[in-house]
């Protein structure tokens, strides 16, 4: 996997040398020369030699999805007011909203062209970029909503997290010459790794080490923002009747207990539940990819991957 | 070409009906259902009509310029803060700037979704979308700038509004698998009529009926926008050893006499130069139009909305 990450690097490079000098691509060029693990384009690379295909030839798609990836990231942050990416300013922060707006259309504009070697790739591709972009509109919404469900808030993250791991790995397996019914596997694989993987996150968030995590401990629930652990703690909370998340919750966010919302999940039995249905997407995916007709060989390093990005610490 | 616009606009109303039950796609419905002349995707149907193609099986490409054309005015209204947009309420207006910010992105994936069926016309679209982007960053960096020369604006309109109604023509003639030689002939007399159809938009913003171009008279030089008339101005005006241009300039926008400088371009021959300007334009698209190998009658229609576009005085 660290000879997938140097290949891709090592290609982001070359694609950067290879753009026009205009101001345009300036936000481009530092998003992208970020450190970043490049989960994405190493999925990609992954699944297309799961089929037999190389990874040299589908390195195109996998910067692609890289690409689409930071593009959604350099838009996201306005929308989130973000201030940072990856411990340095935002692209809105450091060039100003207008410039990033316009770079970001132009990297999703060379992101498809990256996508455009194959008709197959298109369409998964499209497809894919419009769900994720359906994924970011509810999560929005949900900001004004006190009544998201579970069902809801998984439905969201899967279009908005999920489908893009999906992408990468059908992308590979398409351009590899998959049949349909193995890029489904594939996909199917990528779906439920990348809802675990953002629950993983939701969990870290309250109970990680925020030495290891990186930011300050509960700071969704600071936001009041409805994690699967918040939206399935209050129904918890209504079952036992409790109180303290929702007194928490009508606080202003600055003098919310965090400290208590925690223990309160903890001792509802909500992070257990967590705990257990990310191990109930893990087994679905290692199910789905297990049904791939592809050599074992093959299959221990996509297993491998996937036990790295869920048992992970931050 | 009344007939190619109620084919367009029907068409734009079935693909209004087959999108997804979802907030992300109001802002596009409201946008593309505002009254509009669509000479875009006329455009292309004519020149999918001129190379010997029929204008329904281009719809969808037609569509797709008017979409990603629809997507730059959702964007650059947000960008330019512009509260209007063909006399309604613009989107971040309606619905705020982050939903705007992400239904162009979705528009703009819209697009792209129409243009694939065919290798060639993704090739053409995506090449471009880019120089459109392109276009609007000169834009933009020109508000900072004073000493912007004739040939950067030029090339400035060139990108932002000349391309696509070039790429328009292009993405016709491909439908209709005109020669390559004969694509590039109708993309440079579409690359040339815009070029004349925006300076045509900067002579009427000075010297227009300001009851029918429906807006302040003078409303670019008020704002001090770069335009071909003021930057020729400034040129002649400093050949003439004249300060009515510099001097209205150095005031406030609100205190700008904007009567004094459309009499100084008046004086100074620039509204004839531009004129000039025009009219050269013109027959280079018309010449490039008479090298096209294809009948008289079809190229016809193509001289008589070029005519209708220039000579208009809104």
């Amino acid at each position: 996997m660290e000879q997938h990450r140097a290949l891709i690097d090592a290609h982001v490079e070359r694609w950067i040398t290879a753009l026009p000098d205009d101001p345009l691509y300036a936000p481009m060029v530092y998003l992208m020369r970020l450190p970043a693990k490049r989960v994405r384009p190493g999925l990609a690379l992954l699944s297309c030699e799961l089929f037999g295909g190389r990874a040299e030839d589908a390195m195109d798609e996998a910067l692609g999805i890289e690409l689409f990836h930071n593009f959604t990231l350099m838009h996201d942050d306005i929308m989130d007011a973000s201030p940072l990416r990856r411990g340095h300013p935002a692209v809105h922060v450091q060039w100003g909203v207008n410039t990033a707006i316009l770079s970001g259309d132009a990297m999703l504009l060379k992101a498809y062209q990256l996508m455009a070697g194959r008709t197959k790739v298109i369409g998964i591709f499209g497809r894919c970029a419009l769900q994720v972009c359906e994924g970011q509109q509810r999560d929005m919404g949900f900001e004004q909503r006190n009544d998201v469900t579970l069902a809801e808030y998984t439905e969201m993250i899967r279009l908005k997290t999920a489908v893009l791991l999906s992408c990468a790995l059908q992308v590979g397996a398409a351009v590899a010459d998959a049949s349909d019914e193995d890029r489904a596997r594939i996909g199917a694989f990528g779906e439920h790794l990348g809802l675990a993987f953002q629950l993983r996150d939701d969990v870290l968030d309250a109970f990680g080490d925020p030495s290891k995590v990186g930011k300050e401990q509960g700071g969704d629930l600071r936001a009041g923002k409805k994690t699967w652990l918040l939206i399935r703690g209050l129904e918890r909370e209504v079952q036992e009747g409790g109180t303290v998340l929702r007194e928490a919750l009508a606080m202003p966010a600055d003098q919310r207990n965090v400290r208590g919302m925690i223990s309160a999940l903890e001792t509802l039995g909500v992070r257990v539940e967590a705990e257990a249905e990310i191990e109930r997407h893990n087994e679905t995916a290692l199910r789905s990819l297990g049904s791939v007709r592809a050599t074992e060989e093959r299959k221990r390093t996509l297993r491998a991957l996937a036990a790295l990005l869920l048992d992970r610490t931050s």
